[in-house]
């Protein structure tokens, strides 16, 4: 922060063409965005943007699930005995998209990593440490379950060989569909680890726009916790069935969704909880259902606090169903702890942003990124800008240009103080 | 009541081996019917019936929508001045069935109608008016809505020409129906009203197994107030969205859900409340919903509770849409006013119950009945007995062989003595 780099100047009319030409591809017509994973889409999207890497003179390395690292070399050897000198600062996000995806959704990392390369070209400016701008392959998990696939076979959450034999929703085989559109590359995974990562990306939820604040400088990605309960009951003529003899599931599940709520708003933590699937059987308007079947997806940034909402939740639904003659039956769909963020780098993304006059609030992220499989291997950070109305994964999703521009600008004197400049 | 008539004796067997036969056609082959209005089988059991009818030596009418009135004479005349005493007693119910009916529902009605006309040629008995044994025309309504269409005909509540018009679900023309099977009939609708109607039905909810009584004096029909509740809210990511930020019908639907039980369980007069059809949109673990659809059947004798009800849920739901910005919109889908049925024949019911020494009690029909059309025209009952478990519209409906006895010899006493002994 010594105001070495204050030739660091991002030009949003660059950024913003990217996006817009990235856009191109996978346009849905409506505004939006479909490139689901390892598509000709994606293909097409991998092609233009590993096209404008190499006009920038990057080195660009594909590794074996499709990963792309273009790295822009930084001052090497510069500090003797620094043996770990040329791990790179590394910032990127991803490029493919959910089938109805918007335009900002991952891309804004992308191409704001490369904006801020040329930006630094512009300014002249050599950084002690190489720095990285990477896309990963599937982080959406539309196409292939789980999402962040190619983040996480890159830090070695996952042997690739598993990953290769990923069975998509339309049938298709991961390894077989990296090797048809030509983007099984040589690189190794697990890869190298990087001195440090930081991912802008947009909100995605309606924090930042609610508060009035440009800059998120994100704490951490919450734990998620994914339950399916069924509740069985008695099925029931709604005319002939007196209320006192009914065993509906229905009810249970009614009553879970209120106990979802409370739990959310009574815990703390940044607690969030949804039932956003409840099927019933037979879904008929006069018959008491016999069975009815809801998620409960619950989030928490405290590990500790998001497992005792769980056992709370657990208790509860079976004091719920006990009562009304119900059996609740739990399947765990997916379970993922808390992620914390490196201290110095959210406080790096904070100050930064301070210092170029934007409002700026620590938040933690709702959603999933790579930056949080990145966290497992070195210091990581994420810069958000906020996402008009909260929406995202829809065509709809806008994040304003003067907040891209901003977003871009801190991620630029972020990586390059993390990089270091060679004066 | 004067004990003339103590030789009508019904004969079990008859009875048993006709349900059986009769189920024989459209037998599902797991225990269940299949005869559904108008079809190729309902038509066989039309014609197995009106068969045995025949053999009878009654009278067999077919009116224009199909409805069968078989009748046997009375003593005409006897009362010189009684300008109506050719007015028969009618009993009756009907064999069509749902898609997945069991073998008692309707059939019963009819079935035991005629084995009372068989005990009453047994035992010598003239009685002084006229007993009729009816079966009506599509009373299930599942292949052309509505219910109890044919008795609606024969009591004038529809004209014909718009039943004859009225489409099935399978796109077939009901009038087009009837006489491709055969059975438009010359008698006229509306049909001669009756001096009495008692209809003999099983219960088809667990209120009499469950206080271990064996005969239903029926009081009445409940009204049936359906209405569909479409609430509309923001979708949003359930990991980012705050939940003070959230405006969650699947949170406005299940608080509806839990009203409709407190709402039922506070009412007098019977009342009941389901809500038994629940559809989100998008239905996604991760997606807070952006809109909820749910039935609310709600059900009572007294029609002055019933839209107390009705009005209370409609102000409750107005006012949880409102708190969690949420817009609720309702959509009537059927609204029948309760039918009370003639205390004097609810009273000749339960009074001959308990000179049968059958443990009796007073209770109003969930379903709708063919005798709810008729109570418009004449003096009305039922007679209900047990349904095991509740269960009905289901292979699994049945009623103990005793319980089907005991509500034979009832119905046949009730229909003697409202027909009057000739001594």
């Amino acid at each position: 922060m010594s105001g070495h780099h204050d030739g660091v100047k991002i030009q949003p009319d660059r950024l913003l063409a990217d996006i817009e030409t990235l856009a191109a591809i996978g346009d849905t017509g409506d505004g939006g965005n479909c490139r689901l994973a390892l598509t000709d889409d994606d293909a097409g999207g991998r092609e233009l943007v590993v096209g404008w890497m190499r006009d920038m003179g990057l080195d660009v390395r594909i590794d074996s699930i499709g990963n792309v690292v273009a790295t822009r070399a930084g001052a090497a050897g510069a500090s003797a005995g620094d043996g770990n000198s040329q791990a790179p600062v590394m910032t990127g996000s991803h490029i493919d998209t959910v089938g109805t995806g918007g335009r900002y959704d991952g891309t804004l990392g992308v191409l704001a990593g490369l904006e801020v390369v040329r930006a630094l070209d512009d300014a002249g400016i050599r950084t002690r440490r190489p720095l990285a701008v990477a896309f990963f392959t599937d982080e959406e998990g539309s196409r292939f379950a789980p999402d962040m696939l190619g983040s996480l076979v890159y830090v070695g959450g996952m042997p690739l060989e598993d990953a290769l034999d990923i069975v998509a929703i339309d049938g298709a085989v991961l390894g077989d569909e990296l090797e048809r559109i030509g983007w099984a590359g040589g690189a190794a995974v697990p890869g190298p680890a990087p001195h440090a990562y930081v991912e802008l990306h947009i909100e995605q939820g309606p924090v930042l726009e609610e508060a009035g604040v440009t800059i998120g400088a994100v704490t951490g990605v919450q734990g998620i916790s994914w339950q399916e309960l069924t509740v069985t009951g008695q099925p029931n003529h709604a005319g002939t069935t007196p209320m006192r003899l009914r065993r509906d599931p229905a009810y249970v599940a009614a009553e879970t969704i209120g106990f979802v709520r409370r739990l959310a708003t009574g815990l703390r933590g940044h607690q969030v909880g949804t039932v956003g699937r409840l099927d019933l059987h037979p879904d008929l308007v006069n018959v008491v259902a016999a069975r009815a079947t809801l998620t409960v997806d619950l989030r928490n940034t405290d590990e500790a606090v998001l497992a005792h909402a769980e056992r709370r939740l657990r208790e509860h639904v079976a004091a719920l169903a006990s009562a009304e003659g119900c059996e609740g039956a739990w399947r765990r769909l997916a379970r993922f702890q808390p992620v914390a963020f490196d201290p110095a780098v959210v406080a790096l993304v904070e100050s930064t942003a301070e210092r170029l006059g934007h409002s700026v609030m620590r938040l933690p992220s709702g959603a999933g990124h790579d930056a949080q499989m990145l966290a497992r291997v070195c210091p990581t950070g994420m810069v958000f800008v906020p996402s008009r109305a909260g929406v995202s994964h829809n065509p709809a999703e806008f994040t304003e240009p003067e907040h891209l521009a901003a977003g871009a600008q801190v991620l630029a004197e972020v990586l390059t103080e993390l990089a270091g400049v060679v004066e």
